[in-house]
Order: structure tokens, then sequence, then C-alpha cells
């Protein structure tokens, strides 16, 4: 078991109605002016934007709303958000979406707080010394950005889809009710569960020792999100899977999942990005197509893992077969296992792999091989 | 799945060589003095008290020292090193031990604080308002109190062991190296073995609901501690094993285990509470004898769950087929199962029902019934 530090601050407010409490939450922290932060006009719809604006109304809390923000957010949205919240002197952001959203909103929390270009954090080339305080209601179960210091914005003009990460952009409060997250679609319930499984097993595949205990830790959120996706695709309206699904969703990237594990890669996630930066591919939907593709081309590096995997997940006998099905479950569920379903063809290889070498340590060569299990 | 609020600051540092930076972490939090709060001469002949006041006065931190706290630590111990902490004005309160090390430590930090008397906290009378910070180096994985606002102390008086829960004495940063963790006796071992058990039960078969996650989280810890206990029993320095332990015990009672189940509690601790208030048993040696004892008198009220903690843990496929298989494995690893091992007869019972009813809310029939199933 190697050597780590575990430190998570944020303060999970789990369950229904906790988003009429929003205002009483940001004020005992003593902030008095918000960026409250949206994406489409869902949460407006909803009735979510109008409880938001009471409760902070409610609590004296003045704000400056900010909508628009896309999927595979963009940074230009981002620049103008820094620019409002530096001009309106906020003191902290009110994200209200999913990911994307939430990814923006702690990205506009840095850039606030600094003078040069916030992208320069990107990559990690630069660390990140302050943020104003993140408070968000997640309105979908999939990146687990509501507790972790991570942020993943496309920079539109490099088409680089690139992350930060830092202590200080750990969400103050996170409010995840089930409730809100019923009106996700069934396309973006089936990508957030490979989303979800994806951040799972990128440490429990390429850790080169992965402890026991790690090993059932992730494994019971695979399971539950398996379990729970079909209870959701035939009803929706299951309270018990919506939230068993969200926690999970939670715990799959808030370093419960990653400590004690030896080093370790996102290939995945590296992959895909550079599916979704060139052809807007929504996340989870690229990764459902990569993580088989990846798994038939590395399984024979840690072969006893992807054993383990195809025993514990399917009840399958080999590793082979258990990457069969769950890209069996995939197609089952819905969601694409082909590249040629986001009508990409042989051509597109050259560009995905000059996109993706840039900050990728497998050879492009490989990158081929994989790209064309993809197929 | 029921709402919840999960908060959880307690910083980590996990594996080898971590204590010698203690200085260092208490310095971060600018801390000048502290009172090093200490048990039995197993860390001064370990050499772990050196390594200590080494990083101490490397980093120019104070102290004061004050060993001999005990095993079921008691009210007047802490009694003592309160008034030291307010003499000496400590900023901070260093425990370097086991559980009952860290839980006087922790109630030594609120009473430094406080002008009345520290046992007005405990039994949950009164909220803890302030305490001063912690941290602390765990020598035994069991408690799980180096991951929570937990701290139980016996008040050797009135023979009544209670707790105090508050934010206030999370700790600031914990240590845990399992390599400190070698030294402990196989009693220890097992009886610690047997409280982080306790620990994952005591929700997991009182809910009355209890999320398949949620369960999936609970058997993992269980499944860990069962198969590290029988790698340590024969080779005690199996850092794997030992380090898979001492984890699956912090994160048994760190709030992890028990958020969106409904309604639970602690019969089991409750009950063994008496055991050790009155005969000063060792808490897990309690525990291992209450566990059967109590399930055996419980498990119709929740038969699905006692089914698949039968099938999940131990491939069986009974409700008592299950909790006769933990009887097995207690007595397989060497901790009691019968009030007998302790010389107590039956004339023992109506003691340990009077001293336990002033909290309970299991009649007094029903106590004798769950006592008499451990003779």
């Amino acid at each position: 078991m190697e050597n780590f530090s575990f430190y998570n601050p944020t303060k999970i407010e789990f369950g229904k109605d906790k988003e009429k409490n929003i205002g009483k939450y940001i004020s005992q922290n003593g902030i008095k002016k918000v960026l409250l932060v949206y994406g489409s006009k869902r949460i407006i719809n909803d009735g979510l934007f109008d409880i938001v604006v009471n409760s902070l109304k409610e609590n004296n809390i003045e704000f400056i709303s900010f909508g628009g923000v896309i999927s595979n957010p963009i940074l230009g949205t981002v620049y103008e958000a820094i620019k409002i919240a530096k001009d309106e002197k906020v003191e902290g952001i009110l994200s209200v979406g999913g990911g994307s959203v939430l990814d923006s909103s702690k990205t506009i929390a840095v850039g606030t707080l600094y003078d040069g270009d916030v992208w320069e954090f990107f990559g990690r080339k630069k660390d990140i010394k302050k943020a104003l305080p993140i408070f968000d209601i997640i309105t979908l179960a999939a990146t687990g950005s509501e507790m972790n210091g991570y942020a993943v914005v496309t920079n539109e003009k490099t088409k680089q889809k690139q992350s930060i990460w830092s202590t200080c952009i750990y969400p103050k409060i996170s409010i995840i009710n089930p409730e809100l997250q019923k009106s996700v679609s069934k396309d973006y319930l089936v990508y957030s569960a490979t989303d979800i499984i994806a951040h799972c097993i990128e440490g429990y595949f390429t850790a080169k020792e992965h402890p026991k205990y790690m090993s059932r830790v992730v494994e019971s959120i695979i399971k539950t999100v398996i379990e729970t996706t079909e209870i959701l695709l035939s009803n929706p309206d299951d309270y018990s899977a919506r939230g068993e699904f969200a926690w999970a969703a939670t715990n799959a990237l808030n370093g419960t999942t990653t400590v004690g594990i030896s080093n370790y890669s996102f290939p995945n996630h590296l992959i895909e990005h550079s599916l979704s930066a060139l052809y807007n591919v929504p996340h989870g939907a690229g990764l459902s197509v990569v993580i088989p593709a990846w798994a038939k081309w590395y399984y024979k590096e840690n072969e006893v893992q992807f054993v383990r995997f195809a025993k514990e997940i399917f009840g399958e006998s080999s590793a082979i077969r258990g990457i069969e099905a769950l890209e069996n479950w995939f197609n089952k569920i819905g969601t694409p296992t082909k590249l040629q379903q986001f009508n990409l063809n042989e051509n597109n290889i050259k560009e995905i792999i000059e996109n993706l070498s840039f900050q990728n340590d497998i050879s492009k060569e490989d990158l081929r091989k994989i790209l064309n299990f993809a197929f």
C-alpha cells in the first residue's frame, strides 16, 4: 500500500429539498454577493432557478446570474464570467447545474482572483494559490466535481481539453438532491453511468499495485452504477436508485477510490478528451467507445486485475470476456461503443492522434492500435 | 435513501515515516505549544517517542508530555491533563497512541477551553462549542477515532462509559503509519478486528433501510478485516495487510458507512460499554461476546439483511448460519465469545442490566434474553 495524503473538506448536503437552504448555507459562510452560474434553461423550466433565487433573497444575498454554460464547457464562456465577477466584486460562486457548469464555476473562482490568464493553470503547469469560495447544486451525477478539486475546460481556440486541480477549488458546500436529477435525459443518464465507471477503472486497471480493499471499494461503485442505471432506464422516478447512483458518482472521484494505490494514469479520459475537443462528442459517450478499445489493447499488462473485474462485476471467467461483457452492457443501455456512431471514419484517426499526442505518454503507434479497436 | 449531511475535514497522512513530519504539520497550523499525550511505555520502547520529540524540537514546538492513559480511558486522567493544559496554556493536543489515548486527548481538547466540568458534555447532553486543535499519530487501528468527531471515556466513579461527538474534535491531521502498528499484541489485533466489524454491523443490521451501495461499502470493510486479520496473525510484518487493515478501520467509522441509511442504533456498543465499565473488559473482547448473542436475539427483525450478510461474507445461506459463522470466526482468531471467558456468571447479569438501563432502549427483559445467549 502506497503512502498517501487524503483531505476532502467539502460538506455534502444530500437529499430532498436541500436546495431550499442554499441561501442559508452561503450566508453561514459570511458571503453576501455571488455569481450564480448555470447552463441551459432546464433549471429555469424545472423551477429550480426560482427556488434558488428565493433562498438567496430570503438570506439577503445579492447575486448576478450568468447562464449559457454548455456541455464540454469552453474557455470563452469562462473568460466572460470572470470579467463580470471581477467588475461586480462577487465574494463567491454559486453553480447550479451539472459538471460542466461546476467546472466552469471552479475556473471562474480561480480566474476572478488572478490577474493573468486563467488558462495558465490548465495542464497543471502552475499552482493555484487562491479561489473564491464555491457552492453548488449539482443536477447531474457524473463528474464527481461536487466533491473534488478538479475542473476540466476546453480551450476552443487550441482545441485542448485540459484540467486543473487544487485544494482551493473543493466546493465549500455541495447540494445533491437526487430528485433534481430526474429530468436528466436517458442519453445523459447512460453517458453519466459510463463516466462514473470510467473514473473507477482508470486507477483500478492501471495501478501496478491495487490493494484488495481498494478494489472492493471500486467494485461496490461499479456494481451500484450498473444496477441503478438499469432501474432508472425503466423507472426514472425511482428515488432510491437515483440516490444511490448520485452518491456512487460522487464517491467515484472524491479521492476515496485512489488512495494507497501505486502510480496510475487516466488513459481513457485523455483519449476521450480529444474526441470531445475535436468533435464535441459527449464525454460519457466518448468514454464508452474508448474504454473497450483501450482495454482490449491493454489488458495483458495487468491480466490478474482484468480477470478479477470480469469475475466480480459480470461473473465471467476471463479478462477478454469481462471486457466484452462491459462492451455489451454499454450497447444494452444505449451508449456508443464504436467511432462510426459519431460518423467518424479512419481518416479521423490521424487527427485524433495529433490532438492527443501533446499530453499523452502512449506512443502514436499504440494510439493507432487502440483506435483501431474502436472501429 | 435518507437525507444526510456529510463533512469530514480531517487530513490523513498515511504511510511509512509520516510520523517524522509531525512537527512540520503542527507548525503549519500555527501551533507553538502542545500537550503530548500518550499511554503506555510501548511508544517509548518502540523509539516513536524520540522521533516525535525530535520532530517537535526541529520545528520549535514546545511540549509538555503527559503519559499514563490506560485502555478504557478514565475521566480522572483526563481531569489531570486538563489542569496541566490550562496551567501551561498549550495551543493544541498531540495524541500518540491508540484510540484510548486519542479519545482522552479529544476530551482534554474540549475541557481545556471549558470552564465547567467536561463530563457535562458526555451522553450528548450539551453541545460542544470549541476545542483545541488535535493532532495524532495512531498506533492501533480499531476505533476510527483518527477520522471522526467521537470520543468515549469512562467515568470511573459512576461506572458510566459514555461518548461525546462534535465537529470541533475531528483531528486536524492524523498520521497512520501501518509500521507503527506492528508491535500491537495478537490479543489486541483480534480485539481490534472485532471492534471494526462492530462499527460496520451496527448500522448495517439495525437500519430499517440500508441502500445496497452502502451495504457493499460495509461488506468491503468486513471482508478486508477478515482477510487481513488472518494474514497478520500468521505474519505480523505483512505491510500490505497491515495497511489495508488500518485504512479499513479508519473508514469503518469516519461517516462513510452510515450516510443515507435510516435511523439506526449501536446496541452492541451500548451493551459492551457496560462490560468494559463494570469489569474492565477490553472493548473488542466484549464486543465479540455481545455481537453473536445480540444477533441471535435480533435477526428476525431484519432477516433479509442477515441473509445478505451470511451470503456475502461467509457464503452461507441463512441468517443463523451467518451468525454462527461469525461466532466461529471470532473463536478461530481467539477473541472471546462467551461471558464465562471473563469469569462472569449468571449472577453478574443483574449488575450488567442495571448499569445498562440508564441509556438503553432495549427492555430489561430483552437484555436478559440477549445476555443469556452470551453464556
